[in-house]
């Protein structure tokens, strides 16, 4: 390698260091941070190919432990940041087959990625590898959108597609799909019946408000069991008020305060992949958005690290402390 | 007409497009936006002028359909948008005359016009038209402030004073007023007696939140039964975190949840008319204040709708669903 | 004095004005607003030696009147602002020195004082005062961190430790320490037990949720009882979406509805004295931070004012209606 | 006076504190600074009512020794800052008198006044109180626009017309107006010759730049002598890179070194006021604007200065070296 | 069509409006605006999709006519703005293929096209257009970058090669090729050759300002002649301060006033097309950026409006003048 | 050590990753970028620690070759980045010594330390170093300050001081010293005698503008010989049109071009290590500050290999044609 890395090497949008400064490798790890700098997909506003860098520098702000949880998630899981990938700007399909490459990879030893955004569309590369690794999967779905859309415009493969896509391809177990926080207006009825005409379990903002988390989690517990699940957060499932930068963003959401408590009580699934995605910087303000995003990657690692530990270790006794 | 447009010919503050795009004019229309880019009765911080063009491209991010209405509020109100009025910024009069008169001639012509400000002084001009229309009408009026104060250093007109001044026009029955959402500090305990003393209803947003949504919204609907009703919305009803761009912000309000959810329920009323006011771009980031007015008009245009539907047509349905 | 001021003689951070535009000084004066812009203690972001200047400009948009404690409170309480003290931004000891001297010659002189930080180190310098004239005292503190951090990198003095500090130098009554809204990751799970171990009571944001108001405050009630108290505000309390402006933001916060509500319902306390910290303006925008600041310290203001009243003067009442 | 100030009684934008604390009044004063927080009269962008609280704040970072010229402008003024002036954002003509009766006032008294616009249509204001106390006096203007428009969609008083009013008003000497930096795109070739048609010498940027500062300098002395002249600022004579934060930007205009430069050799005129207007803060970034604006003020000062030493004591010398 | 216009019909970053509100047609139109909202071949920040809109936004600031070169250039060439065309964010070919059908047909009708920005890579879609009309071009390309980069990670299409690929593709005539302003770090020396081994010449910044716009432009006049030339202008060529809002900006370029001198002495070219390009409004502030562009598509038409008068009514006269 | 990096262990604001993605060390390095995120010594805005972040976040935008020069500055040098020195915010003295410890090592090393600052004041340590490893050394100082004031309310160590104390400590060779750029308001005309009677040689922007680059730049080297030499850059040495992001801002300096041209002149120094300093993220706008700062440090370092080369391949050729 000759230094200084040229922006012919390595794209130069790319993050500098990495998540709470976490190593590159380390023996034993159970977790990896990748960055997925991808957002050619997107419809609308983009540039969330700078969210993992900004999720990376908010994530300065937090510590080891977790007192929700009562966790060291990055610690008790030996995790790794492995840096962003070097995806192609222009070319959906080879970014697509890096990034399941290397999910693929570090599935198969044994990790848990933590894949960061970029538009949704990188989740459809995860999800492949996700089966290829484990068959088809059950999927939590944060979002206000459905993204099932069919095309745009013609293309296939766009920020929209992902889940239909992944239907298609048979990488998901519809029944356990849960699509929590849809809302917003939509071209027809049949937006969201795209969803529900594929088996997917659609649930929206203000059906959780009405039937409140312990409902809903419920629900997806007797649902999802102990399938191998790929939880997937985007960042505009939480109002915009709380997450401002982002691509396309959907007023009447969740509060910051609301999704950390559902996302806390996620625990107990048998997680094998998680992203985060459609951060966008350049619509932030005062890193708000990215430290929210830090924060979740925060818990999905506890998430992580809880299912590491022994079961009769329950964190409900910490966590109903804090 | 000469192009380009000149200054001159048309003030160069005025929107360009339309909202969600929709034509200047077509056969059968029920439901018009109408631009009022007057800003000059605002006390602290201006700039309204702007808010329009602001609504209308936030308006992209929007769909025809709303689901929580089960409905194509554009679609079935043939809706038209005729572009921003040609107010005059240093003229009062002459500005709410342009106003009231274009407003009259919607109304006139079986449309119910909703107006983007613009300052909230321009609702007083939109009043005038409605009372000449249909006679002294309800209002349900959606604010941190009353609006009732008399004077502003000796001036009569300003975006403080609309709803004392309809008062005295006789534009309004005043026991069919609500004003929801109302606080923030005062300049004597009188500022809220003053629309007390009127007979409007002053709820405040501790009240609308110690009684609930129902138990507001059943007194409203009691009260106001099939009057003509004009909806007003200040912007500043929401709380600054949801809604930073506008001119005089009072923190603690409701948030974007729990307002369109408001709104939401007010189906049935007799709307005649409506206004969305006090936006203020220069003080709004990532479009989240413009792209909440946008929705809630998306919100308003659903409530005319449903009023074009059967009453056996329910939303009730639907709404539950999404 | 040789005017125009130059730096010189007067640090040129130092804010103009004064809060609501009251005077310097006038006769039986109750109450005293004092600028403490120090921020070399602060860790992460720093630029909070602004936040005096922030939230006066901000309460340019406050009345007189609070009517939802049915009080006038800078006219019952008389009260002036003594404008910015002269700290010296490399000198923590000395700073604190100026602070705290002044703040004891508030309190002898009959004032509580009500100080706009700085960064949380601050508070340190106004308990001592407290202490000189009170001897220890309760503290109700709203932070989303505990502030009782031994040492940052080998310093004692830092916007991390003012609490263990002021414990060591015997200011406080451990018993009578309310840490409000605490959350977020940490060191290890001793950073809490940093508190708890002093005896401090700490309640989580978490924890605040899930017990209500009501149970929280009656808590303290029944501790506190008549004990002299001093009230400590640091602004990340509050969730960043309603508070960008600030140097170590926390997700996951109360509204600023709920942060009123909160704030307003703590009649009753024997007050000697308050602040409000950490407002960083090159965070904010549109002002929502400094205004919700400013409002706080309207609140702040009628809680002093309400305790000169006859004790049979209740607010409830008043309270009740808006 | 009853405390703190109700914005009933001072409107709330009115700056806090005063131009390098310099204060209210003091004997012998030869220079004042006054506010004209008055915008309503702008075209397109408004707010320039916070201009003055801006170019305030931004003169924080200046110190009383101005080196180009070797002169303590505001100590050898003995300077003053009055505030700002109580004008009606919806009453022109009100605020016209208020600003007129308080300059003629400071006029009478002696002292040179600077005024802080605020929209360009207070200088009108000024030329009145000028020409009442001086007869039609001489003005160098830098503006990118004459301001010689007529009317404005039938209005005669705007921000596009107070040179054709103060010429109408025969408050000029025409043959001794200077209009320097005029630029940009017109409604048609007679918008320049509405100047030049009055009488007025109109010097575009270009013809500046073509000329060099010194033959245009030349000119301005020869044809201005010793008559009493008004120097009035419009801050978009500056390209908008250093000068953002105006209304009505035009591209292609000076540095603010080149600005400076200019002023600086404005020496030895016999000056009866000044003004800077049109600063903008809701578009200015990082202060830069208010800082120019603030850095002018201070030289402007320092020509009244210079003007009040003995003409043998040219700055020249000094100027030379610095 | 049906109304309002769902983003599935056309997409949603497509601008709202005209630019200086333009008609979309009018008999005798020799110029047309054309909207180019096409940046998925940015290599770093995205969004100059939303580059026309701005551009149209800003539009609204300027006036018929420009005295700089005594000329109405939108009336003298019945100018129209047909809008944005609905290019694919996905799909790289289809939407120069849109890009490159429309521009030619514009050009077959008589039409000098004036395309908005998107990435530079659009440009080779309207050189494809112009040699199918014309046959081989010249070009005058203003830039901080040859953008004759050969691949990016593989890739042929993207924003720094279209010329490298116009050469492939025999769109232009190497020697009748001027590459102004070109500037910055390098991978290589071989970055510059590459545009000087096909043929082109190419003149740094520093070349410019040392050699003087006069000595260039005589060597252009005599290089190109009567040649039918493309004029490409990259807004990064501009230094940032002038042009903040940009995907790759470079230090050290041409101030908004030297641009604009050069710009308007290239009269006498045969001019058959122009585009603006990577105006990026995420990263402007104030609009300058756009307002720069602007203006300059105002100087781009007027160099048409000069070419269709008489040769001998140059406008050296009038220019010299303003 | 235990992962993640607790702030614990490194200070938050320490920046990820490096320079251009150089390697934190490699065999026969001689140069190294370092880190001094250290702002405690800063009177007025604050917040350069994070400019040694934003600088490293702007070189991705930079390229390996620099054709101004014909050098590939970080690798002909070998370069590398050791990251940011972990500096006590609370704690100038043990700074400085950190910073001192770490420079003078890296100069025993035979490496030029390029330190990112940080306020001004770290260039004391620096000097120390210097002096330390090459005995008092010549200075090349660009600043719109002299920074040779005594002291700051009592403070003797603060950033409008380290000039002074490098004089006091014997780290300069006063005649050797060259303070370029000074401008702006004083406190009195001895404000600039404190560098003169130091035996400094101070020129104002105005002197450099008229005297010229050329006759500056002989001065320096003819006074300057072959002496080690220390350039030390405050990046309000350039306007704050270019140079936005700084914490005392002096309008009227050098535009970005002038800046560079200047710099890269300055060939055959006998440099021992150069500063960026004062760099302030808070306040920049689309990177613009920082863009400049890692271009300049490009250049720095291009000075750095120009001098490994022999001197007679002198880069006036290469230069001369780009």
């Amino acid at each position: 390698m000759q230094y200084p890395l040229s922006p012919d090497v390595k794209p130069e949008f790319c993050s500098l260091g990495s998540f709470m400064r976490l190593p590159a490798a380390r023996p034993g790890a159970r977790l990896a941070i990748v960055g997925m700098p991808f957002d050619t997909a997107a419809s609308y506003r983009v540039g969330a190919r700078f969210g993992p860098q900004a999720i990376r520098l908010a994530s300065m702000l937090l510590f080891p432990y977790n007192p929700s949880q009562a966790t060291y998630p990055f610690e008790q899981t030996k995790a790794i940041d492995i840096g962003d990938l070097s995806v192609i700007p222009h070319n959906i399909h080879k970014s697509y087959e890096i990034i399941a490459t290397q999910v693929e990879e570090l599935m198969r030893a044994g990790m848990v990625p933590i894949g960061l955004g970029g538009d949704h569309s990188v989740t459809l590369a995860s999800l492949r590898a996700a089966a290829k690794v484990h068959g088809p999967v059950a999927m939590i779905h944060f979002d206000s959108h459905t993204d099932t859309w069919d095309t745009y415009y013609g293309e296939k493969y766009w920020h929209g597609s992902p889940f239909i896509r992944a239907f298609e391809e048979n990488l998901l177990i519809p029944s356990k799909v849960f699509q929590l926080g849809i809302r917003g207006t939509l071209n027809h009825p049949d937006d969201m019946n795209a969803s529900t005409d594929l088996g997917f379990n659609v649930i929206t903002t203000r059906a959780m408000k009405r039937r409140g988390m312990d409902d809903v989690i419920k629900q997806m517990r007797e649902t999802i069991g102990d399938t191998p699940v790929f939880l997937t957060f985007d960042i505009d499932f939480v109002d915009p008020a709380f997450a401002p930068g982002t691509g396309t963003p959907e007023v009447g959401g969740y509060s910051s305060f609301e999704t950390m408590e559902f996302v806390r009580m996620l625990t107990g699934f048998n997680y094998i992949g998680f992203d985060m995605v459609e951060v966008l910087p350049s619509h932030d303000h005062a890193q708000i958005t990215a430290l929210l995003a830090a924060t979740l990657v925060h818990d999905f690692a506890s998430l992580v690290a809880l299912s590491l530990q022994k079961p009769e270790l329950s964190p409900a006794g910490a966590s109903a402390q804090l």
